[in-house]
């Protein structure tokens, strides 16, 4: 096997922590770290498979900045009306697809479980991770992170980031 | 710490990648390109992990060549009736547990989740990938690949590869 | 991108592989192999989340030594009660966070799934291991292993370790 150059394990290393490390930010609910996670202005959206299929535009989420983003964590801390759950977020499969504008493009799988006071743990959403990603290292953000989630039924309300 | 011999780290990385685009393949419906990732002849099997157990033969699936392969991609596209549904895989806990005929012994755990139209995403089938490995890094195919599956009820039923 | 030390690189995969041996040895239920992957002594802990969040100590499991775990290993083989099932663990998002006591703290996410005959599969218990490592590549072992687990609630007895 030709060994690939280090810089490229690098990368590959540095992509697997960045996914570890926003899943947790998100699941020990750090959420005023989460759009630190982003470029300035960036792309989040929270968006159904049949959607994107059909080319509907129409997403559940769109953030278009980090104040945008801060404005929904804001929103979860302070003006949303919804009972206690926890989100556990999973990631898998992460794989670079391509380039484009100095940044890359990266997909991976993400499933989402809920748990609420007095119930069993449940599949809350799975679906994929269209990311684009710029910067290098530890200092790599999302530009662009769309959440492209299977099913269009949530068993409960979307309060939290995926 | 010993640090290992970069084409191991090579290897290791390698691994990752060709399960990360196994699984997008067939997430992405691209089924066409799945037969692809095996060598040819091969062996794929779907087998309930009790049969495994009882060293029982019988399979669900057992495809021994790539025109086998391509045979069920047919089915999918062509001669099967079903409803619409979405599956998604999550492969995890990849390892290599030895050498074989050239080609390395590796085994990872697989969830794949369905989502149906206006239904709730849900577990379909979790169990253990049994796979013999060929040829050296973006060149890696399976020589088998044996899906051992927990549970010998899955709720809908099975169409697509996992 | 700076290419990190080659030893930082084989950390990291030699940790992936810990946790890869560590799921497969239990969902392949060789608990005997179990209590190896543990220094001695070790604190081994599965215990609620809401618990760690009230800072209250009760545990649903807590073992102090290799002994501990060989007696858990022994009242699975021999003294408890329970219907057959499969378990199968999936590790997500494994990242060192820090350095104690010359050894790294790790936290991952798992996700359990049982089985029992002729039921679907279902989720059993997501969490976050939260991890105390020693010792260097292929002779890491887990000097603390606290499983916090997000749901009160399990689906069936908890009788296999996570």
């Amino acid at each position: 096997m030709q060994a690939p150059a280090t810089n490229t394990i690098a990368l590959r290393l540095a992509l697997d922590d960045l996914y570890a490390r926003y899943a947790a930010c998100l699941d020990e609910e750090r959420f005023e770290e989460w759009p630190d996670f982003f470029t300035d202005p960036c792309v989040y959206k929270i968006i159904p498979r049949i959607n994107v299929e059909r080319k509907l535009p129409l997403a559940t989420w769109l953030c278009e900045s980090r104040g945008y983003l801060r404005d929904r964590v804001q929103a979860i801390r302070k003006t949303s009306v919804y009972g206690p759950r926890y989100i556990r977020r999973f990631v898998s499969g992460i794989h670079i697809v391509g380039q484009r504008d100095e940044a890359i493009e990266v997909r991976a799988n993400f499933a989402a479980y809920e748990t609420q006071p007095d119930t069993f743990t449940r599949v809350f959403s799975v679906g994929q991770y269209r990311d684009l990603i710029a910067g290098t290292g530890s200092d790599m953000k999302f530009r662009e992170k769309i959440c492209v989630f299977d099913s269009e039924l949530v068993p409960n309300s979307l309060i939290y980031p995926l």
